[in-house]
This record gives C-alpha cells, sequence and structure tokens, in this order.
C-alpha cells in the first residue's frame, strides 16, 4: 500500500458462509458502530444432508449486533450471492443496495416471499457511491455470467477495500463495457488495505475467453443445421448467452421460444430494464410453437444442468407439455456440468440422444470467472496489502494464496478464512480475533432449522438399510405380553422373501421379552434395549444388514 | 468382409449387461450347441440405488441354456469385467480362460469366496487358442491400464468376431510389447465378421498419450520434492504406474511403501508372476516407516478416487493406523475421478490441503482407454461387416457408430445393443431377433435379488422425510382404543422443536379413529387408510413435507 491512512483504526471481516458452506456467499464487514453485509447467498445441499432442499446463514452475529447493520450491498443477482435474502430479511430487516438488475431480481424473489413491501431497495450505478455509516462503498464495473455485475471499494476509516464479486475480465463483453481496470488501477495507486478476490476458476491457467466467443460458434452450429429444429439449454440467469442465441437466430431466420420459468422471468426482467436486445417479431409464445416448422424456432431453455425438474429434463422425458424430443433436432447443451452434477448432465444428453436428437455439449459454453491470468491482473492493478482468497474450496483458496505469493504479497499477508472467523485489520496488522457462529442453517419444507445432524443420522440409516418396528402391548403391573410382538419393516427386504426371516425374527423379540421378564426387568428402556440388541444381532448374522430397530411398548 | 464364410451359418450375441448397467460388462456367443460367455463384470449403484452394495447381471439365460454354455473368457482383471464371477459361477459352474495375471486376480477373488477349489481355470497365452464348441477363441495382445489385458478374436462357424476389450494402442507400453496390430491386420485381411470396440474414451478426439509420459512426470515431481515425503494414490490395480513410482523411488533413493489392501494383493500377485520388476531392497513394510525420515520413502497408495475408507482418505483423516497427513507432504493423486466420483475426490483434496499437504492432481495420469484416432485404426486394420459398439454410456456408442460411420461402414451394419437384446448375425444379414433377461440384479449384504424397486422407494421416501409411526390398541369386537395412539418419528424433525405438532398430530388421528368408529368402519385396512390420510393432510399443510406414515393397529 503506498498511501499511510490512519493507522490506529482497524476494520473486520467475517465471513458467514464461504469456505464450509460452498456458495453461500456472505460477509460482513466491521468498523466502529457499522456493520455492512456483501451479498447474502444460500448453498445447495451436499448428498448427506438428506431431504435438505437448501442451507441458508446463520446470522446470530448481525441479529446481536443489528443497531450498527446498515445495510446489504448485492454484488450480482445469483442465487448464491441473494438466495438467502428472503430468509435472513426476516430477521435483518435492512436496505438492499444492488445494481439496476440485480434489485429487479431481488425484488422478483421478494415478490414471491410476499416481503417486496417490507423491504427497502437502491438501485446503485457503477462509478456510484452509498454511505452507511462510517463506511462509502463504490460500484466498479465488471464481467461475469451475469449482466450489471459489481465488484465493491469499500472505503473504510482503516482503509480500502476490494471485494471483487464474482467476475471474468471480458475485453469484449455482449452488453455494456469491458471490467473498469482503469478504476482498479486508480485505487491501487492510492493504497489498498486488501482485497477479496475469486478463486472459482483458479486452478485454470491462462485467460477465460470472452463471451463474444460463444456466439460464433452458435452461428457455426446454426448455419450447419439449418434443417432442423434448435435447443438451446443454458443458464437461467445467463442474460448474455441468452442474446447470442437470439442473435444467432434472428441472422438465420428462425423466431425463438423463451422455456422455463426462471429464464422467462429473467429474461422479461432484463428486457423491460434494457439490458436485452429482441429484434421485433423474434420472440413468439410456446403456445404458438405449432404455428412454425421446425427450422423455423429455436428453442431456448433452462435444464442444462440435468436438473430433473427443468424443462429440457421433461422435454427428453416427453413430459412437457408442449415440446418432445424427436429425432433430427439438435440440442445445444450451453454450459458445463456444475461439480457434482456431472452424473445428471450425462443421464440428459443419453436421453436425449436416444430420443433421436443430436446433442451438442463441447465447446458451447465458457466460464464466467477469472483464470489465473485475470486474478494476476487484478493483483497486480491493486496492489492490496492483504489478501483474502474468496469462492472456491480450500483447494482453491490456497492455490490463489500461492499465485498471490508469487506476486510479491507476503505469505503472512494472505489470509484463508474459516466461516465465522473475525480477521481485524489494520495497515500495521492483520489477525484473526475471534470467532462468531457461522454454521449453516438447514431449510426443509417450511422448517427453517428443525432438522439437525441427528435427524440427518437417522435418514441415512433409513437410506441404507431400512427399518424394523417391533411393537408390543404388555399389561400394566404383570408385564405380560397381551398382543404382539408385531414386526414390521420399510425399505428393509422383501416381505415375501423374507417370511421365515420374520418369524425367527418375531422368536427372538419374544426370547428377549421372557428373559427380561423372568429377570424381573420392568424399565420399559431396557426391556427395549434388550429388543433392539438381539434383534439387531439375529439380522446382522442372518443377513450382514444393519436395519434401524424401533421397539415400541404400549401398555393397557 | 473381403472373404466369403458359410453364409448359411449365424452367430448369436447377447449382451447381459453394458448399456442399461454401465461397468456390468458379460456378453455371451451363441452358435449352433454352444454359448462361450466374454467376461462377468458387477456395476457400482447408481445414486438412487440407496444401500445397496453392488449390481450383478441377470444369468437367466444362461441357466436356462446351462448344458450348452462353454466357459468364460475374460479379458482383463478389472472388476467390471471379473466381478460378478463369484455370485455367477454358483449358477453357472464352468471353467474360466484368460491370461496368467488375469486368472491370478480372480483366483484371489475367488479364494475370497470359497470358490478356488470347485472352479476350474485356464491360462491361455496372446496368441494362444482355446476350442470351446463351435468356437475357438484367440487371445490378442493389447494395452491396458492393467497389464495382462486382451482382445479376443472369436472364430465361429459364421465368421470371425474381434472383441477388443478395454484398450488403448501404446506404442511405448511400461510392461511387455504394443497392442498386436499386426494380427488385426492379418484378421482384417482375412475378414472380420463383427467388431465390438470400446466406446469408454470414444468423445475424445485424438490418441491417448503413452503410460510412460506418467513415469516421466513422475521423475520430475520426484526431482522437485527431494525434501518431502511423497505419497502417491493410484488405481490399485494398474500395476504399471505403481512400476514407474517405483523407477522413480530407485531413481531418487527413496524406499517405497505399498498401502491398501488391494493394492497390497495385486502387486504381490504382479510381483510373483513377474509382471513387476522391483530392485531389492527397494520395498519396505508399512510397519518400518518410523527407520526412515521422510525424504527416504515413498508411499503409493489407494484412495485416489476419494473413496471413504481407502488408505489415503484415512490419511488424510488422521484415521490411518500409521500414516497421518503433516505439513510438507507432497501427494500426488495419479487418477482422474470416475464420473460421479468429483466430489469425493474434491473433498480428499481439500482435506490433504488443509493438513498443510502440497496435492498434485493435473497432468498426473493418462487414461487406458483408446480415443477417437486409436479407435479408428482399430477398425481400419480389421474392416469388419458389422460394428457393434461397447462398453459405454448411450451417448458414447452413438458417437461411435458416428465415427465408424465415417469411416465407411454401412448404417445399417451398425448396432447399438441393449442389455438382454439377442443380435443374430450371418454374413448376409444381422438383425435383433429377441430378448432374454438382462436387469442387473441387487446385492446389499448377504442378500442377493432380495432388494427390488418397493424396498427401493421405501428407502429413497424415508431418506427425505423420515416417517411418522403411529401406533394405537384397540378392544376386540368393541375396537375401543385401549392404548395410544402414540406417535413416533425418525428423520422427521427434531422431536423438542416439534412438541405442539405432535399433540396437535395425535389429536388428528384420535379424530380419524373416532370418526371410523361412529361410522362403524371396523375394517382395519380401512381405518390405517383414514389415519394415514388425515395424519398426511395435517403434516403437509404444517410443514409441506411428506414423511413416510406408517400406521399400526394392536388388538387385544
Amino acid at each position: 500500500m503506498k498511501k499511510k491512512v490512519d493507522t490506529s483504526k482497524s476494520v473486520k471481516v467475517i465471513p458467514l458462509g464461504g469456505l464450509e458452506q460452498i456458495g453461500m456467499n456472505i460477509t460482513a464487514f466491521e468498523c466502529d458502530d457499522s456493520i455492512i453485509v456483501v451479498d447474502c447467498g444460500m448453498s445447495f445441499p451436499d448428498d448427506e444432508m438428506l431431504g435438505i432442499d437448501s442451507v441458508i446463514p446463520d446470522v446470530t452475529y448481525l441479529k446481536d449486533n443489528i443497531d450498527k447493520v446498515k445495510g446489504f450491498i448485492i454484488t450480482h443477482g445469483h442465487e448464491d450471492h441473494i438466495g438467502g435474502l428472503p430468509y435472513i430479511l426476516k430477521d435483518v430487516n435492512v436496505p438492499v443496495y444492488a445494481t439496476k438488475l440485480t434489485v429487479a431480481i431481488i425484488e422478483n424473489k421478494l415478490k414471491e416471499h410476499n416481503l417486496l413491501k417490507t423491504t427497502k431497495r437502491k438501485v446503485v450505478k457503477y462509478g456510484q457511491s452509498i454511505n452507511l455509516g462510517c463506511f462509502r462503498v463504490e460500484f466498479i464495473r465488471t464481467n461475469h455470467s451475469i449482466v450489471d455485475s459489481a465488484a465493491l471499494a469499500i472505503f473504510s476509516p482503516a482503509g480500502v477495500i476490494v471485494h471483487t464479486g464474482d467476475f471474468k475480465v471480458d475485453f469484449t463483453p455482449v452488453f455494456g463495457d469491458a471490467i473498469d481496470l482503469q478504476r482498479f488501477g486508480e485505487l491501487g495507486k492510492k493504497g489498498v488495505l486488501a482485497t477479496l478476490c475469486d478463486s472459482t476458476n483458479i486452478l485454470r491457467p491462462g485467460f477465460t475467453m470472452s463471451e463474444k466467443t460463444v456466439g460464433a460458434t452458435f452461428d457455426n452450429i446454426f448455419a450447419e443445421n439449418v434443417n432442423h429444429r434448435i435447443i438451446v439449454a443454458t443458464f437461467a440467469s445467463n442474460v448474455d448467452r441468452v442474446q447470442q442465441i437470439i442473435n444467432s437466430a434472428a441472422k438465420y431466420g428462425r423466431k425463438v421460444i423463451i422455456e422455463g420459468r426462471s429464464m422467462v422471468n429473467i429474461v422479461n426482467i432484463a428486457h423491460e430494464l434494457g439490458y436485452i436486445n429482441i429484434p421485433d417479431n423474434t420472440l413468439i409464445d410456446i403456445e404458438q410453437i405449432n404455428n412454425y416448422t421446425d427450422e423455423q424456432i429455436v428453442l431456448c431453455t433452462t435444464g442444462s444442468q440435468g436438473e430433473s425438474m427443468a424443462a429440457l429434463s421433461r422435454m427428453a422425458a416427453s413430459t412437457h407439455r408442449k415440446v418432445t424430443i424427436k429425432p433430427g433436432d439438435t440440442v445445444i447443451l450451453s454450459s458445463t456440468p456444475i461439480p457434482g452434477n456431472e452424473k445428471a448432465v450425462s443421464k440428459v444428453i443419453n436421453e436425449l440422444s436416444m430420443k433421436g436428437a443430436k446433442v451438442i455439449f463441447q465447446d458451447t459454453h465458457v466460464s464466467g470467472h477469472a483464470c489465473q491470468e485475470e486474478v494476476k491482473l487484478i493483483y497486480t492493478l491493486l496492489q492490496p496489502k492483504y489478501s483474502i482468497p474468496v469462492h472456491g474450496e480450500y483447494r482453491h483458496l490456497i492455490k490463489h494464496a500461492e499465485i498471490v505469493e508469487s506476486l510479491g504479497i507476503d505469505k503472512d499477508d494472505i489470509f484463508i478464512l474459516s466461516s465465522g472467523d473475525v480477521l481485524e485489520m489494520s495497515y500495521d496488522e492483520a489477525k484473526v480475533v475471534d470467532r462468531v457462529p457461522a454454521q449453516g442453517i438447514y431449510v426443509d419444507g417450511l422448517g427453517v432449522g428443525d432438522v439437525g445432524n441427528i435427524v440427518l443420522r437417522d435418514r441415512q440409516l433409513l437410506s441404507e438399510n431400512g427399518l424394523l418396528i417391533v411393537v408390543v402391548t404388555l399389561e400394566k403391573y404383570s408385564n405380560q405380553i397381551v398382543a404382539g410382538p408385531d414386526i414390521v419393516s420399510r425399505g428393509f427386504v422383501y416381505v415375501r422373501e423374507s417370511e421365515n426371516l420374520m418369524d425367527e425374527a418375531r422368536e427372538v423379540v419374544l426370547d428377549a421379552i421372557d428373559k427380561c421378564l423372568s429377570h424381573r426387568v420392568t424399565d420399559w428402556g431396557k426391556i427395549k434395549t434388550s429388543i433392539k440388541d438381539s434383534l439387531s444381532d439375529y439380522v446382522w448374522k442372518s443377513t450382514k444388514r444393519n436395519p434401524m430397530i424401533l421397539p415400541i411398548i404400549m401398555e393397557v
């Protein structure tokens, strides 16, 4: 950092999600009596979080300091940056600041949750600043796979912190201008205390290709498939991608149908606000599809990640209301599988192929995230004192650290933070001084936080082995068996195949109860344990399986 | 096909696994009174096959025609080609033919299942043929990620069928010679009726790199990490890879420890049979690890796919008996994630990194399967009349078909077969004439085939929503409630958080029973349905969840 600031002042950086909950991007910045929060994402459940719909941030720290909290500043409109808002705003009702498209996407979400009236929103333009307590936050233009993305320059009494948000460097973007590298340079010249920078693509050498290169690929594919219906699946929020599909369609005289609720929503918003340019008479409604021949249309749809309920999967499975894949269709998957979705994407490609479609899934996508050289460029412009790699798994963050170190930043000035770490930074020193709650909170149906590890462990056990329920009715005082034991199984084995097993199991349970009674054991807890242990032994020996065993005793 | 054969004769090709069960490679060939079976694999369960250990082939067709079945011919020793044998040999006890290492690996497996005494095995050399009824089968040298792999030339009265097995073309293999391309050429010159060819890598253009290139990479990594302990994880059965680790270790004066049961087994077998060359005093036992410094050893281990029970994962989780990852360790993942394992591999990389290890996972592996140009080479040498793409998902098989068509094979002479299809081929004609049973059979613990779709559906439901059990004891004849209703939940919500819910649920159940009784409904089935419906409604309305509801009525 070239220029001195008030070195007696410090600022705190507190990630409330992130490393331990990839996708749950939310970071608090605190200085004196002010807290601002950058982004408010949610993450999708891991494989072991059975039955969980989503995971949202724990904002106990914000609630405990609610008087300090000045607002949410949102970098862009992706779920992993805005998805937590509808849940969190109920407890932390502060204004939301973002660029125009981002605000519109958030408003759409708030409407669904009936939160529009109670939530203050403010549109901020690139280059514009907002004052929030002792902070001033400036929005800086970046490029990303959704338009209107911003980096943030956070001016604090202790110095300037630059948060890149999700970004890439696109010298030839489809909409608007290239990332404002000049401003990054200017900020760097004046002195930057710390940078929080995107690590998503940090394992990849080189430079991410321009979004515009995909348009050229589309043109080629359209040229080679003039006699076929063309279906392009991509991310619902990638407005620039949709723009390029529309461009190719217009060039080759095709009508465009947008299909899939989330994509229709975002394209409508983007169109209203002028972020997408649709020539007259290009867009048609899906209801009009039968008025055109196959060669005259392009379907632009959701489902590029193999999501089973998305439009493309329904078309492939012939459960879509209007469109069924047929021989001769050309389907372009304009995306890369997000880690974990590889098998689902393969499945949808196989299904489309079996229906006779030609599926094109190679070289039809570019990433929205910076590769190594772009990250180096940003650091070279900003030259911050401290580096805080963000947005990635641990392996990404340490690669980021390695690269930053190679640029001359001191190893001790690079901080890989866990969710909940409180990093206190001044010009002289930076260190983790505290920890705040930052475990993800599970959302299951209407329940927020009512499913925890015990419930998940039970679901895991049930999913692998099923269960055996043993019900027996005992007579009060005498503890004689008056009904049962009955054994009911679910998810264990075919009952018909296991009649012997069930008969013998019943004997095992009877024995266990008899033994308890003959030893004058009357405590139900002990009787249940005895049933459980002996039945569990028996079942393991005969089947090498471990179903959950649930003894229930009733009394009459 | 250049040369005429007996065109009145036909031969049948019957895949009993494959397309619908990737990995379960098993194909029957039938002619007159003879059936031979190539490979006998098993597949691993899909995500939705909850609790299933493995899936093995349905060999009803072989059992029904047991008098015809002459033997299993195994192309190589990978699980997806031999894993089904211990199960299937119990019902179809015919001799097993394979190359020396493959037989040894199979014997190791048979020993574990107590089948060694009852199973006939015969070692076949490259170039050698065996006569099996009206078939003659010649073993042809290929290259693959396990040594001693073979392609098969199956001579039948109707013509020669060449099955490539899993293969690549490696001009500079680590052990033994390059694939016997001359023999492929010779066979092609004489005339080949059909080719079954590996499609695993068919989406990749170009040529797969030689296994030897990995050795050069190892040398570089060893040179750059002389002061660190080196741990290399790879596939247990990739003997050539282990050889190259040993080579680099010897060059840099390190001792080698092989760790992980399956790798120890295979390396022992390979060493005994002379497939791996270990310089004296290079291999040490893991018990001796503390006699050496970090710079003096290399650990060669299993777990490169992130398998949670494998040695590498246990080292990363500090649950390994002897080795714990520590700062300064260099860990090489010499593998690529198999589709579906991406997240598990990322997880282990993150864990290793968090322990302070440097993890190298890029450019440290080459595939064992042929890319597009290698497949073209094989077809150009064989020039078969019919092409039957095998080993791959549907999207691979159709890409294979497209490539084969580009080589001049008639579209109608290319057959993408489903599991169970019976393809009858003569020189004049080939078509699918029948279907035989070929669904995979689920293995769960000791149970083979006793878990089916109903059980799996229950496990799915239980895993996502848990269950509510309602138990009530009724008095005989009067049907008055004498105990309960009690409601027990598992995997649903924290009980403490849901006391109100449970109290109200009890009321709902009481109401339902009362209503039944006041309407003189005494049929237990109907009472149960009524309990289930009303409780399900209530729970959905209050929680938007759908637990399994299990009413149990007892009678005293």
